[in-house]
């Protein structure tokens, strides 16, 4: 079977996972919109994010933050003076590029080895291998640029008013700043010891030159962020234990070893904060992509923080007797890819006896958008299939389906990757009891109808 | 005991729920966020919706759009041209005001009946007002106002590399629209049939002149919306159908009778389009404030979709064969607002026997932020009450608690709001029980260990 970036796609705007943004305008630019499945997946994605990183472990607790926070934050972070892009006009087309993209690609059409990721460089440096090694512009091919300038990649807007720099704003491009901003806040209402956690989930915005690969990089985009504070010198430990966590839970969560590596950044690669830095990337049908970094920011941060307000970011530390700034493990993930790659690892195609394809998605029972299907055999008997409906939904997201042949039905399950399907048919009439059918393995099992609650009791948790 | 939004506001910060936004940096106009039990308490409120208006509910599925949409999207549902404030400046001490907010607070001040609200005076109409009454600036007394001119609420940004009118685009000032432009694609996903409905939960972004009254009204909120569609002339019926509903909703979870009104508007006070709006208030201690607005929209924004798009927005109705485009009913409802509502009620302050008083958030255990406080008497007991709080972690967000006297800490879990406090004491070890405290009776029952999640089944249900 071959996996295509375009059969996903054409499933999930087929099946209400996702369609374009403002489709009936002709889009815009890049953005999507979570259909009436792909909501229930992307809520339940988030659920197991928050499940097992805030709910369930005991070091960490959660928050929420508004998206526009006071520019001052953006400063101490640095983002309003270098989180930018390199960008570059070719005068003779009026195409614009990205500066380090473009180098990137010539160097591999080329076979040129570069000294370490262009990421880093300077823009004279840019600017010195482009004319060095006369790279084109790859629309018209003529050699005549601007000169690279910097432009900032977060969203800016004006409240209030008058739109000028007084009442400047800016949408977050991460969620991590309002975490460290209410470092002292949580802390004190948590009462939560070092070493403690803060997670949030919540959207982010970046004004990208070049989106693409679907929901894989858009400007608008959704986070999920743990910024976990522990004691100097204990950060390398801690750095460990989360990167294990984070894939513990991928694969938990159904991602196979083999759809995912872990690479970790060289020296030369490193913020200069930064003590480690790793990426866990999986295999989408474009290639290798970066779902989670897991970075150990050391106590940049906090410091920034405390310079930039004044505000003391220490943390008296009472077993030790001793008062520090706290180091950093963030582990971040972007919950949009995270969600776009358990739809490409769930999809599959499968030949069936006789030599029939099934199109389905193996999502794993905590995330498939619908939990159980019901099936009535015919419309006749839809008064007590109603009836287990309506009891299951209180507990599960369900589906109620008494239209087309009972073979059809099922295929359409599949492709949307519900679990289990409950078929109610003349028998039940007699016997109190319903055919459950496994999608993964097709099999199917008789079910006394009082017995249901219990027969379902633990199969979506992980 | 007298309620007040600084004994509510006091709380909230001090205990976790809210905080000032950007606080370190002297705050951001009007921002909040929401702390470690804030979070929890909102998101199991933005459930609490999902779970009966989506989840549970037949009619209905689910979607999330992005926040950033085609600029037409606007064009056609009016808020580009008209979704503005009247604005009016004093020339002589430079105060800015909200023309129709003067009007109404110096007819109120003077006893001047008013001919209708004057939300929907003209500009002209307001400026005649302002000068036969010679209504003086509230700052300086004086009467030398510049004209009035409309400012519109959306907030503006840029996306891509220039910022000029072709890159404009708005942080969508409701959820609404992105159900509107999307009624075709999930009504083909979903495969529903006339009457359904589409819910919607996200942040949406107004600037306000006069953001105030801590959550009530902020810049940035988010919204629980429900469009639903059916059949011209079925309207009211569903209008009244979804009014019972919302009013259900709340009292199921516990705002009483006597903190909430329904006002239904006067046709003077209609919307051109709209056949009927009703909207349900809650009694803040600052006074009565809209919740829930509850409106019969007619086919108005689907036409004007068909209209600015060019795409048909007609359903085709097989059981009447009958083409039409449907009438909307929607409910739409403000989660920061009605947590707030929450926050308000749940609020309380009891004389005990012996004089003293316990704060108590009297939330219902649906939304309350921690279920269930574990609460070793000792820290010798700590292992095996630790398992207890892991077991319930599972299922429930808990909070373990082993420091302090065991009166003060269930003090602290009654001002979070905890319906149950479990206490392993010394006698566990031997009889394997312990004591479960009901936050509202302060009653406390003996209860196996093993019983512990049969006891709690059901109880955090709604």
């Amino acid at each position: 079977m071959e996996k295509t970036m375009e059969k996903i796609q054409a499933l999930a705007k087929a099946r209400g996972f996702i369609y374009p943004g403002s489709e009936i305008y002709g889009g815009l630019a890049n953005t999507w919109d979570y259909g009436n499945l792909g909501v229930e997946l992307k809520n339940n994605v988030k659920q197991a994010w928050w499940q097992k990183f805030i709910r369930e472990n005991k070091y960490n607790v959660g928050i929420d933050c508004a998206i526009l926070m006071n520019p001052q934050t953006w400063v101490a972070s640095g983002h309003l003076g270098s989180f930018s892009d390199p960008l570059m006009d070719c005068k003779e087309c009026h195409e614009r590029f990205r500066a380090d993209q473009l180098i990137e690609k010539f160097a591999e059409e080329n076979s040129i080895a570069l000294d370490g990721s262009v990421d880093g460089w300077s823009n004279e440096k840019m600017q010195a291998f482009i004319s060095e090694h006369s790279v084109p512009c790859p629309t018209c091919g003529k050699h005549n640029f601007t000169d690279i300038r910097q432009f900032n990649l977060m969203f800016k807007t004006f409240q209030g008013v008058t739109e000028d720099a007084k009442n400047t704003v800016y949408l977050r491009p991460e969620t991590a700043q309002g975490i460290f901003v209410n470092f002292k806040n949580v802390q004190r209402t948590s009462r939560k010891k070092i070493p403690f956690g803060i997670g949030q989930v919540g959207k982010s915005f970046r004004n990208e030159i070049t989106p693409g690969n679907f929901t894989f990089r858009t400007r608008e985009f959704e986070q999920m962020e743990l910024e976990f504070f522990c004691e100097p010198d204990t950060d390398l430990e801690w750095f460990a234990y989360w990167k294990d966590f984070c894939i513990n839970w991928l694969q938990t969560l159904g991602i196979k070893p083999d759809e995912m590596r872990v690479r970790d950044h060289d020296k030369e690669e490193l913020s200069f904060y930064s003590k480690a830095t790793s990426d866990i990337e999986f295999l989408f049908p474009f290639g290798w992509g970066e779902l989670w970094g897991i970075a150990d920011r050391t106590n940049y941060d906090l410091s920034r923080h405390a310079e930039t307000s004044g505000e003391d970011m220490s943390y008296f530390d009472d077993t030790k007797n001793e008062k520090y700034i706290p180091y950093v493990i963030e582990p971040s993930l972007g919950a949009d890819r995270v969600t776009l790659a358990f739809l490409c690892s769930a999809y599959d195609e499968e030949e069936l006896e006789g030599g029939d394809v099934r199109t389905v998605m193996h999502f794993h029972p905590a995330i498939a958008p619908v939990k159980i299907g019901v099936l009535p055999l015919s419309k006749k008997l839809g008064e007590q299939a109603e009836k287990i409906y309506e009891t299951l939904s209180k507990t599960y997201n369900c589906e109620y389906d008494d239209r087309g042949n009972i073979g059809k039905r099922y295929r359409r399950q599949d492709e949307i990757g519900t679990p289990y399907c409950i078929t109610y048919d003349f028998d039940s009439e007699e016997d109190g009891a319903v055919t459950v059918r496994d999608r993964d393995t097709m099999e199917q099992e008789r079910i006394k109808i009082e017995d249901l609650p219990k027969y379902f009791e633990g199969k979506f948790t992980f």
